[in-house]
């Protein structure tokens, strides 16, 4: 059996999804579950792109325990020497140079012949390799390039010294039959038995990105490039734990196997799910709400006869368990931190006592709640934002023939501010008296709400994304009551703005291009 | 180029998805999308299986024009009657039969021996023929079954008259590498040359079964069956979208092409997603919202430099444009209804009478609407229900410290109700006072909010699924005001389910043994 390594680039690939902005905490966050899930390689970000990317690389650099932490980097010196800057704290980790490899890359976007590319990606594979051991070379499009100019290109890159080869088939064209046919010619023809990594890296365009990267394992590949819930630009990335999980299901097939903790899964895919605000559908493989479920009389009958008829795996293996759990207003402090523990969350005192006082409230409104519910809870306000503005008051009336009417009062720096709004729904009135409250206007870019458990007795859980000037900020709140927990997601994305800790995105092609950056 | 029939199974297979109800309302409307769609063949039901799908699928049959119009029938001799009887109005007729060919299907759930199988699948055949001459075969979970008992039983439903053979991969379990050969195997061994049809039915489970679809093309299939957007049991089937923009983008690959009219695609599955409450994820192939979409300065750059670097396709081909048309309150009834025409809609005068008021009624509030908002104001709920309870007034007030308090008045069959309630929140208030108001209690299944455009500002469109005992019913409302459009989603609902109008599901295994059926 071989070990296939996974490549997790959530972080920078899958945060590359339109209208996505992780914070630094959840950055982090997200990396200490990429941790637990046994992930062999976490690509933390792209540090040349600015100082946030570049402190969020280097914190999870220092902090996060385990896997090789990779940065990436362009042919360029500089951006090699940010990488190596951001890594200095790692204990295990990588650089990651790429260029492309296809003739319309080449001449519209990078405007260099093939020998410029062989000649500086030689040059660059052997600085980053001062750097580090451990160096990963990638050409973007190989999948339209000129077959003879990749294998050329792959052998200059392992005589430099890099220890992996990634074959990008950036624009998601590629077929598994095409796909496993290039990689067991490089395998063959560039690799030659030399102790080199070959890693798919694959999108879903035509939805094939699991099963050309299983196509490169059959051929030679002994290194995935993924994402959790399968985000990044367009239709995105490969799915993480749909490659783990088809290894692990057909290992009879594959013959291979990777180190994952497939329990964890289920958890990651939610996380990563609240934190992005992309949504994974009921019927995404693995993770979805309907993976286990069975609908039809036939497939009921079959599976309680026996449950193999219509499953190939069972449930608890990616880590999804019935929510059993109740924690009603008897439950102490001690109850919710052994509660939240078992979810996987560590907090601190502060951050727990946030979450306690929040959760007090919320069952002596509504009565016991949940599991599920007490992790929105966690991955909402209350814990990980600095608060600049704190909801006080909040009161709002409307109706079928009435102007919805809002009036807030919100705890400022510069004392309590209490503002009232006419809006064309409750949520707008809401909205417009809390960006008087707070001084600024920033615009709504993405509103969601969903129901936590499913019925409006449950918590409803709001996210919304804010935008002020190019900076964008993610907000969750949660409350029983659906206008309140927009009123709370609305306050978490403004406190994010105002204390700078949004991500930032270079978001107009402008910018990029007066940056000189891009990725 | 060979041709590909299109076997689109939405309202058979993927209306199996759990928790999905549709009114035969929308199942019409569905299937007349699909003929626009120009689909070879629609599986319209299983019409064993109780008197509203029988309904369904003859209406199907008597309406819906071009495709071949398909139903589903066990090996029993009245499955294929009562198809036979749901079919008679079609211009085009199949009769689907199927049993199943693993050894755990048979020993658990058929409980019989493979000679049985074989004697009884022979025999089915060929009373399915006495009523049409167009007749599809297929074998549950062929994947995990014995290949020389699978090559006999195909065998066998051919010589006995089967045109086209389906080879379903039920389970989700098979690799494009092992699909392929096995359909190579039947295509050689079994086909022989003879003039019938290889078929693919795949599932989703490890994420394949688009590419397992495409490898069965590759070996020799000439039909793919599939849903839009892939929805159906568990992980769901082969999605559509995906098979169909795959075998055109790389035509140069599969050498086959589709009669399928690629620009219906987009505005399809926004159809099945709202009529399903099946959510289409942003990062869903073709037709997710960032499928077209480029973040990164890179590969913005690259986009503006030359459309190829990053894209495969362009957006018009599946038929997404920019929202661009935008109407008033001085838009007239005939701009309504050419704009309705050009997104698809065929109303009559009745329906377009209640559209056009609820239109009036909401530029009044709120000023010009897109025309994704007018599609999301005709798929609510003012066309298609038949109105036993309908809302005259709505009041709410709530806040942060407050008891959401809510006051409704209908106009029900008993005259003007008007009850009170209060809730957890709104929502929950509202719906507590429709509830006493319509007199009965439906369980709330789903709740889902979306904002229309994504701002507050935008119309909310509500979804909501309520059961009644053993009957499902799908709502749907928009309105400005996020809990009157959740009110209208309620009452919408409730319309059917008082009315009949709901889909029938047979929930309880308890259930479905006492009938004897399911599918």
């Amino acid at each position: 059996m071989r070990h296939i390594r996974i490549f997790d680039t959530t972080l920078r690939d899958g945060e590359q999804s339109p209208g996505v902005a992780l914070s630094l905490q959840q950055k982090l966050e997200i990396a200490h579950g990429l941790a637990r899930l046994n992930v062999d390689i976490i690509e933390a970000g792209f540090p040349v792109n600015g100082a946030s990317e570049f402190e969020c690389v280097s914190r999870i650099a220092a902090e996060v325990k385990g896997p090789v932490i990779c940065a990436l980097a362009r042919t360029h010196k500089l951006d090699i020497e940010r990488a190596a800057a951001a890594l200095e704290k790692a204990e295990k980790k990588r650089i990651h140079v790429f260029t492309s490899a296809s003739r319309v890359h080449l001449e519209y976007m990078l405007r260099k012949t093939p020998e410029e590319i062989l000649e500086i990606s030689d040059a660059m594979v052997r600085y980053a390799r001062q750097f580090t051991d451990d160096v990963e070379f990638s050409a973007q499009d190989v999948m339209r390039a000129d077959i003879d100019f990749v294998l050329r290109l792959y052998e200059a890159a392992i005589n430099a010294g890099a220890t992996t080869i990634n074959i990008p088939d950036t624009t998601g064209y590629g077929t598994p039959q095409e796909y496993g046919a290039l990689i067991r010619r490089i395998h063959e023809e560039v690799v030659r038995g030399r102790d080199v990594h070959i890693s798919a890296h694959c999108h879903d365009d035509l939805g094939m990105a699991t099963a050309n990267s299983l196509a490169a394992v059959e051929n030679g590949a002994t290194q995935i490039e993924c994402t959790i819930n399968g985000i990044g630009e367009r239709a995105g990335n490969t799915s993480l734990e749909e490659v783990v999980m088809a290894l692990y299901v057909r290992r009879d097939h594959y013959k291979a196997y990777t180190q994952i903790n497939t329990r964890e899964l289920y958890r990651m895919s939610r996380m990563v799910e609240r934190y992005t605000g992309m949504v994974v559908p009921p019927n995404k493989a693995i993770v979805g709400d309907n993976a286990f479920a069975h609908e039809s009389g036939i497939h009921q009958d079959g599976v309680i006869k026996n449950k193999e008829t219509y499953e190939i795996m069972n449930a608890e293996l990616v880590g999804r368990q019935p929510a059993v759990l109740v924690l009603g207003k008897h439950s102490g402090r001690a109850a919710v931190k052994k509660a939240l523990a078992d979810l996987g969350y560590k907090l601190d005192d502060a951050q727990l006592g946030a979450v306690f006082a929040r959760f007090r409230e919320i069952v002596e409104r509504k009565g016991p709640i949940e599991a599920e519910e007490l992790r929105a809870l966690v991955e909402s306000e209350s814990v990980s934002t600095p608060h600049l503005f704190r909801l006080e008051r909040l009161q709002f009336f409307s109706g079928y023939g009435m102007l919805p009417t809002a009036t807030v009062s919100l705890e400022t720096p510069k004392g309590l501010v209490t503002t009232t709004a006419i809006g064309d729904g409750p949520v707008d009135a809401v909205y417009k008296a809390l960006s008087e409250a707070i001084g600024f206007k920033p615009e709504l870019e993405l509103y969601r709400v969903e129901a936590v458990t499913g019925t409006t007795e449950a918590l409803g859980e709001v996210t919304v994304k804010l935008k002020l000037g190019e900076v964008l900020a993610t907000g969750h709140g949660v409350s029983p009551d659906i206008i309140e927990a927009s009123a709370r997601a609305y306050l978490d994305a403004a406190n994010k703005l105002a204390t700078g800790q949004s991500a930032r995105h270079p978001k107009s092609l402008e910018e990029v291009q007066r940056s000189g950056l891009g990725k």
